[in-house]
């Protein structure tokens, strides 16, 4: 064989490898988040609110619980355990005060949502995701999903809030 | 004229004078906010989120900033001014510590929305309120609308923020 063919073989065996070890590492779709295997919910923005909460220390954000139709029906309904499908999202932003805000009112008072940190979800699926209470976790970063490493923490933080489903976040009342 | 008819006359005349003094002093409808006149939209808290906060000092809430499909269409196409028909609603909670959440990371770091306080609305109709920025204002608690007197502040507290149509709240970028 000539040098060419050679180089043609070699980089299509390359290939072959990369993209075998890439299907490997997930579903080679990079909007899938591993392990749990879920997909960026194109629509999450326009769910409906669950309710707001502010984590100091080293996350120090601002987050907003927003939750799909399933999942706000059964807050709503008292439901527990969460229905197959209901999909619970947490959106975080940095925890910036608002210069602009403070100045109006005379008083450093005011805090706002600065840059989006990134969005995590609880999918409901008691079949698929059995071995950890039901639900399959994500957190995904401008649509880029997360480490799988990072994944394997989630379950275990949530277990003691057993009694509502593993979820931490109550329904915030209607003002 | 015989006692009962007076009695008779006298309790229209007094209806009447009550319903007028009370027509006067908004729509007659215990839902609908004076000066602005307006209602509690029945669904506000199905609309989609614009952006969180928290207010510290004597406020010392959370709050969730929501739309109505027309303000949140002009905050996403970053249209300025609103277009006739936007509702912004901001909805505000007390800033609670959460022993629940601080339990399980082992940090006192999470605070969540505890007991509504109230709800407030700007809604934009540039004839009918143009004499404050083309907005309307209006402040429920428990679909209760407030008194007048505190509406009449609003305005000239948004004054300042003429350029972004007397808008504080910006929306918040997707995670």
């Amino acid at each position: 064989m000539r040098p060419i063919t050679f180089l043609v073989i070699g980089v299509a065996v390359l290939t072959g490898v990369l993209a075998l070890a890439f299907s490997a590492s997930g579903s080679g779709d990079e909007h899938v988040a591993p392990i749990f295997d879920i997909k960026l919910p194109p629509d999450f923005r326009d769910w409906k609110l669950i309710s707001v909460a502010h984590e100091a220390g080293k996350l120090n954000d601002l987050r907003a619980v927003l939750g799909n139709d399933a999942a706000i029906r059964a807050y709503r309904d008292r439901q527990l355990p969460f229905p197959d499908g209901a999909i619970i999202a947490r959106l975080a932003w940095q925890y910036v005060p608002s210069e602009e805000n403070n100045k109006v009112f005379g008083r450093d008072q005011s805090f706002v949502a600065g840059a989006p940190t990134n969005v995590q979800f609880m999918v409901k699926d008691s079949k698929k995701y059995a071995s950890t209470g039901g639900w399959g976790f994500a957190q995904f970063k401008g649509s880029k999903p997360d480490a799988a490493a990072q994944l394997n923490t989630c379950f275990p933080c949530h277990v003691p809030i057993k009694g509502r489903d593993y979820v931490f976040t109550r329904y915030a009342p209607t003002p």
